[in-house]
């Protein structure tokens, strides 16, 4: 018979700056989901490890509890390699959208586990559902089957997933604790584990619309999360890529799916269709299914042009239901009955274009959540064309709001007043699109 | 309406340093207590102070709402001055079974409410219980009628006294959250302010058998008290006194009623017939029933000398339902079997007597609480003559060893040869009985 463990006593090693043992951390986790171990419990302690940090084999322990908390996708003996990324969150960034058929096409198999927007940072599942019929609830099996007949699947969390992340995930968004990056890595690693990936690509936004804005702590969240999946067997490289601006033009559910597959003709917006470009070839290079970048590169560029990646991407809509129409003609989707293009108040210069204030107006006009539960309206966002450091001339078009009525596009208009500031001067230089490397070697200092 | 408060945010407030409302505490404290703010939030708001502490202002009300969170002791016009004492823990402090009936014996009203032991240090209300037949469960109304009747009593916290309070001390408990400063100073005087009190003297406890073993600790928890009292219109003023050995000789429940017994009647060891006369002495001139401390001390001297003190207890006593024959032969408490000697076991001098390790065996004998529920064996303990710098020959007695069975002596000869250390050498100075005396003016040094 094992001791029962003590929380009062553990919880006061971590406040006071010690380390819990594998076997206490599985002791806790055991615990927490026989229910000795209570909410209460957890949530003090994940306020002391936000305070105090974990050791290494406390991160890797507790990453692995999580992880054999639920169901993994065995793919048994399987030869493809799979590669997967994951993006901190941001505003405009519908990469996913693109490299899950744009890297299968590539000959890498894409298993793509996403989560939901919430907060001012969008969600790629609601982005899929804007796709009529598109179905993001595939359970572990059929998503690892789907994988195995075209390359790729792009699905939801099932609750047999990594159960104790998604129960403490919860409690820390309700006490305060998320920012601890030992507990963000756990929990993005535990999930990003459960798919059986050979490798993992990390998309760490910076700047002011990112989670973590400041770029030490994304570099470190990154080099956290690369550790973490070594020790389980994924090899992890992280790009730091900049979200002091929304990413693309699109932002808004049907507007990005959009402008995703405008990347996948070849007509995306410049800097969303390199960094979509610059990830996968990180995934395919990742996968050694092309012997360095460059190749990877060429092999993605070739995917793009000669329409296989498009091809993947009907495919795969139609493996999960959706209507493949929408890759010829958008209009399948939701349309916002409002639609009004937004002008430059006065000459000037294009100082800022703030991610945030436009992830909070897409909320406000129905498009994200602000609690778990609440519908999204997939059809309302902006389409911004406003960039930063470029010459403006009042009632030059910056962006075209989509509302669903009036009092939308009243909203909307005060938080495009607010996001898209115009001066006089420059103002800051604005963050290079991908500026750090890393990986277990070190980093790179690209931008 | 009111917009319901989102804790997440006030958590993250206070963890990253900032100050809350009064109106935000109140209204965390209100939803505690209707359910809307759970235990989880509690208890990751609990970690985040015992990091960041609170402000003045944030202690005063969170103080205040856990008051007027129950019950209080309203003495309408009723003009005595009302005084009690409390005490932050130590290993065989008797001294409130003797302060109640003896400053009431010099014309201050002791309204005293208590706990229980809990961990290493012993608990009053558990000695009184010691004594066949005193009823200690009161309630506040009860307390009060008495205390108009005879000028004391002796009474544990009902539920209906600051239930706040309570249920969050508890979870404290449970979560590693007990040692913040700020919420130690809300928990005690939200109870002690229930009182309906104009003074309180505190005795807090300094050195390694005290909760807070550091002065600086144990300054900063008086000069908070003293403050947050003042706020709430009851003077409070402290005396750091010694807890790095027992306090007096007796160490257990009925041992410590029958050493508090002969206290009032003039014959107990001298610390702490000293410490009891010197907290006396300041109740009652904090009371200002006498000109100043000196004439306060006249007082209580005189009080215990004219056997007036005696005469209170015994009132006392008898208004409890207990039997007073107590007061004049202690053979009327439970007597444990095993009365044992514990000799020297070499010639040399004692360096240490160690007040964690008797408080601990007195736990381990059942004479004490491991966890809230577990009843308590009045009878074993020690009683333990042998005192610091005091040079001892091999076969002196010591201690005695007052058990249930062998066992019981066993263990307990195994622990006085951890506490009693002794060795060539005269060891660390003592700590001085009383070395700090602090009012809301400032502090003076007096050990």
């Amino acid at each position: 018979m094992r001791t029962p463990i003590v929380m009062a006593r553990l919880i006061e090693r971590k406040r006071d700056g010690g380390t819990l043992t594998s076997d206490e951390w599985r002791a806790i986790i055991d615990g927490y989901i026989e229910g000795s171990v209570t909410d209460y419990h957890m949530a003090a302690l994940s306020m002391a490890i936000l305070f105090n940090g974990l050791e290494p084999v406390e991160l890797d322990t507790l990453t692995g509890c999580m992880l054999h908390s639920g169901a993994t996708m065995d793919f048994g003996t399987w030869a493809v390699p799979r590669v997967d990324k994951h993006s901190t969150g941001g505003v405009g960034d519908k990469t996913s959208l693109v490299l899950a058929p744009l890297v299968a096409a590539c000959g890498v198999a894409v298993p793509m586990m996403s989560g939901r927007g919430l907060g001012h940072t969008g969600g790629t599942l609601d982005k899929l559902e804007a796709i009529p019929g598109f179905r993001t609830d595939l359970s572990p099996a059929e998503a690892r089957r789907q994988v195995e007949a075209i390359g790729c699947a792009m699905f939801g969390q099932s609750e047999a997933i990594a159960p104790v992340d998604q129960r403490l995930y919860a409690l820390r968004d309700a006490t305060g604790t998320v920012e601890s990056i030992p507990l963000i890595a756990a929990s993005i690693m535990s999930k990003k584990l459960a798919e059986g990936l050979s490798g993992l690509v990390l998309d760490v936004k910076q700047g002011s619309g990112a989670f973590l804005p400041d770029a030490v702590d994304a570099i470190e969240l990154a080099q956290t999360m690369i550790r973490v999946g070594h020790e389980h067997g994924c090899e992890v490289v992280a790009l730091l890529t900049a979200m002091d601006r929304p990413l693309g033009h699109a932002c808004g559910n049907a507007l990005e799916v959009e402008e995703a597959i405008a990347i996948l003709h070849g007509e995306g917006p410049k800097d969303v269709t390199e960094l979509t470009i610059t990830l996968a070839a990180e995934m395919v290079a990742l996968a050694g299914v092309a012997p360095d970048l460059r190749a990877a590169r060429s092999a993605v560029e070739a995917a793009l042009r000669s329409g296989a990646a498009a091809e993947k991407a009907r495919a795969l809509i139609e493996a999960q239901g959706g209507n493949p129409a929408v890759l010829d003609d958008p209009a399948v989707m939701a349309q916002a009955p409002h639609q009004v293009v937004w002008e430059a108040p006065r000459d000037g210069v294009v100082r800022r274009v703030e991610p945030r204030e436009i992830g909070r107006a897409i909320v406000a006009l129905g498009g994200g959540r602000r609690v778990l539960g609440d519908t999204v309206d997939p059809a309302v966002g902006f389409v911004i064309t406003a960039e930063p450091r470029r010459i403006v001339t009042r009632g030059q078009p910056l962006a075209t709001i989509h509302a669903r009525d009036e009092a939308g596009v009243t909203l909307a208009r005060e938080a495009l007043q607010r996001a898209i500031q115009i001066g006089e001067t420059m103002g800051e230089l604005p963050l290079p699109l991908v500026s750090h490397r890393v990986t277990r070697n070190g980093m790179d200092l690209l931008g």
